[in-house]
């Protein structure tokens, strides 16, 4: 089967991109002596997966609770499932534990973590359920701030059968709003800082506080040092997008997603393609970086960008090309760039794999959604 | 089961405001004179779809080569499929007429054209495969200009074995862009005007050219007349969104899908709750109407608006709600408005349905994406 032959609109992944990312940000992790438990959220592949932790640890991070039964079920059971805790999703990760995984779950709030001990104890576990505490970097979205008088009350709280303190979790979102790699290493000690100073507190309070846990892939791919820290949990990386281009991450060269489209219409000053606002997602981050940049740079079947072409417009199932400097017809294929890969990937069932060139070399499913129906 | 035990997050369906809508709209077309054919690419399921057809012709319009065969297999025959042509889904569509689907396609193009006639004429069909001209009313994405030299040459290419020109077909998209009621109307005239010039032209030629259809929500909301035209298509309104509340195609009260989601982490200016943006979708279209809408407006679990609360910022798994004048705690659970239900609908498996209280009737499952993997 060749590119030509794929139902439209569908994910490609380049197999080699993939290889020389997930090389790239192993060596990064053994440069800053971290463990590298790569983010999930944005492949949600075993096979990805496997690629990604190739030599390291195994271990891996998760952002709903149906990738952590689904990574499980394909072997990988050291796992962090890195968004704050729903109480409704208590028993979920239990019932993982029970099944055997190695779970780490994250909270900063008194509630949960009384939930959390109360329904633990009355649990029968092989091992204990792992808690990280989470802590606010600067990002202002979750997390105790690091010199917050509640830390050492919630890790006392979370002393209790059956839970594990693992330690604290923090993530520099607010490194995706850098102009310049400097301002992104700048986040990066910040990140740092607080989860090390977050950590030393808890051992001064009688803590174990193993896992020092911080990551993004802005700053693990600019990070000075990392001293203090144990792992990091990068995601995006892997792929790469354009946004993550614009912040510095990796060079457009190693973009290993595309989106398969096919041209539906021919206009003097644009063409239509069955790619739109679904297939490529709404997300316009990367247009912060350029105007010309829209819903995705175009490339043609083989992967080779068109200059100047890009998606101006989205509409459901409509994607507008505009800056083309060649004459395309009906049914001629191309590939688009996407802006932030982890929400285009998300509306795809998987991805059809080629090696640089248009040979589809296998079909990897993705686990999107939060619950299967039937 | 209730709203409190539907894991999170999930998209919810008001069955009574949904049935508001769809009488709101059957009584719009009656009014006007014309047919209704619903379009399915908002709802994407069967059971919604029987709403919507109650006391019309029955026929639909679709989005995706996947809706239309979903919907022929629950029964809906009479399917138009209105997003241009690609030259590979030429075989879907036959295959489609062989199963026993009244089916019209979409094309503007004389290739298209050409390859169409040359499949038919080799396919054995129960009937016609229909095709429908696009016609662009202004809104610059597909379609031939009413008045272009090769409209009736193109119908001349479709009058071929196993095809009929069923007629013209276009979708004033532009309408969106309206900051008026009158405007709106404007546009609907506009849209009114193209497709009946086009028709005239056509029947001038020698073509039957019975379909004259038109519409979207806004302009089937606020046209005037609609007078030569057959049919309308809008899809939006069974659902609503704030964009089109901002629009004024329906009131706030009326708006039927919403997203439940959990709080899961409590702070003294923010709640964050696990909706994202991929439960909301990234689609920023209704924040021109405002500036605290963000990516969507706040209910409480029985449905009421939270004055002041909205989605302020949507990471992947993290919906940042601002504007709350109550306390909330994790495991309280909320319900938000989106901007544009198109996009925001299709990242779930379907419906929790309810009718005006926390009482799950149903689950009426979605036809999502554009290839069923096994």
């Amino acid at each position: 089967m060749e590119l030509n032959d794929v139902p439209t609109p569908a994910l490609v992944l380049d197999r080699s991109r993939l290889e020389t990312n997930t090389r790239f940000m192993a060596q990064r992790a053994s440069e800053l002596g971290v463990q590298l438990r790569p983010h999930m959220k944005t492949a949600k592949s075993a096979e990805v997966a496997r690629i990604a932790t190739a030599g390291q640890s195994g271990g891996i991070t998760v952002s709903t609770p149906a990738e952590a039964r689904y990574f499980l079920a394909h072997g990988f059971s050291d796992i962090t499932y890195a968004v704050g805790l729903a109480p409704a999703r208590i028993d979920d990760a239990l019932a993982l534990v029970r099944d055997g995984a190695n779970l780490n779950v994250l909270t900063d709030n008194p509630a949960v973590a009384a939930a959390l001990a109360a329904r633990a104890a009355s649990a029968t576990l092989p091992h204990p359920l792992g808690v990280l505490i989470e802590i606010d970097c600067g990002d202002g979205r979750g997390g105790l701030q690091p010199d917050a008088p509640g830390l050492t009350k919630l890790a006392e709280t979370l002393n209790a059968p059956n839970l594990q303190l693992a330690g604290v979790l923090t993530h520099a979102g607010h490194s995706y709003a850098c102009r310049s790699r400097d301002e992104i290493a700048g986040i990066a000690e910040q990140e740092r800082a607080a989860a090390v100073f977050a950590a030393e507190r808890l051992r001064q309070a009688g803590h174990a506080c193993e896992t020092v846990s911080v990551g993004s892939t802005p700053t693990a791919t600019h990070a000075h040092e990392l001293d203090g820290v144990s792992e990091m949990r990068p995601g995006v990386y892997m792929f790469g997008d354009l946004d993550q281009v614009g912040l510095g991450s990796l060079p457009l060269e190693r973009l290993a997603v595309s989106v398969l489209a096919s041209v539906i219409g021919v206009y003097p000053d644009r063409v239509l393609i069955d790619a739109g606002g679904l297939a490529l997602s709404k997300d316009a981050s990367a247009q912060r970086h350029g105007t010309d940049i829209g819903y995705g740079l175009v490339m043609n079947l083989q992967g080779e960008l068109l200059p100047g072409a890009y998606v101006a417009k989205a509409n459901q199932e409509h994607g507008i090309v505009r800056g083309l400097r060649q004459q395309l017809a009906p049914g001629d294929r191309l590939r688009v760039l996407p802006n932030h890969v982890c929400m285009t990937a998300a509306a795809h069932p998987g991805y059809y794999v080629v090696d640089g060139g248009v040979e589809v070399q296998a079909r990897w499913p993705r686990i999107n959604g939060w619950e299967q129906w039937s």
